[in-house]
């Protein structure tokens, strides 16, 4: 998406080998005109999959996610993180690993917001180790709803999600692909 | 706010004395819609006072957050919430209350992002003590930012932070104001 490739290479941050700092349009600093436009993207591009719920991660992938919803015209549903929680019979719970924070945190979904055979969406704002999409998958396969596609505004192709995901012959569409860092600067895939 | 308050009574869930859930359409199930309203009746509340940047706190406030600043046509900021800090250069940091929770975590906004003389709105799901909403006030001041107005979703008129935010010459907007709670129901003010 050549839009979100041009902010990339406008307002991101290398840092180091493996980190890109989008903190000043997606997730700290956050522009909606961009959000809206990533939304409407994700919609255009799973429109055939008859969508029921969008789920994402708090708290980056709400702003996305929420324009996504919209132009979908489905509720959307983010996981809390917690980073200790009572197991209970009321949510859905699964353990999601940081590699950047090195740190296991919980995601939970109410059981009451996700149901069986229902088709949802993930949507994240990035795709590094997989993580956090494996987290809501897992959830899914518990609430026995069906995920028919992945959402990321950012993927890593070289971390190891990507191919994970493929594996398992998920649907996945990422809005912009970075293949490598070279020399501060970001190179896109393809 | 007709719409809302309409939600609020079919949806929303009176736990208790002085609890409202509405995690079923505003923090953690997200009605898409709802928010793009809300978003668009706080932008015709503030119209008239040049606003600059939104500010918000992770997680709950960013779906009515950014689509305010949608309707403002300027972006959207979230304070990031942590439990504990390290006190850095680099942020400015508050500390919040949780009377629920009964904890203190730390709020944070990067001072890239919140300058001198920026005319900011502050929005919130909730406004009951005011901690939230004061912490992001205290980031303002010492960022030298003008804090022009607060919007809040739902107002529990009978705690102390209405009052509190009078006291202080803030323009306030709440698009549900709830007087008290009665039987598990809840009374409107006005």
């Amino acid at each position: 998406m050549k839009i979100l490739e041009d902010r990339i290479k406008q307002d991101g941050r290398v840092l180091g080998e493996d980190v890109l700092k989008v903190d000043n349009f997606l997730n700290h600093q956050v522009d909606p005109e961009l959000m809206q436009a990533l939304g409407e993207e994700f919609a255009r591009l799973f429109a055939d999959e008859k969508v029921d719920k969008v789920l994402t991660v708090e708290s980056s992938g709400i702003a996305p996610a929420v324009f996504a919803a919209l132009a979908l015209h489905v509720p959307m549903v983010f996981a809390r993180k917690k980073k200790s929680i009572t197991l209970s019979a009321e949510s859905y719970v699964a353990d999601v690993y940081s590699f950047t924070k090195q740190e296991t945190n919980h995601v939970m979904i109410d059981k009451r917001f996700l149901h069986e055979g229902e088709r949802v969406l993930l949507i994240d704002d990035f795709l590094a180790n997989g993580q956090a999409v494996t987290g809501l998958m897992e959830i899914a396969e518990a609430a026995q709803a069906e995920v028919i596609g992945v959402g990321i505004v950012v993927e890593k192709t070289f971390q190891k999600g990507r191919a994970m995901l493929d594996d398992q012959g998920v649907h996945v569409e990422s809005l912009a692909r970075i293949a490598a860092f070279e020399n501060g600067q970001v190179v896109f895939a393809d």
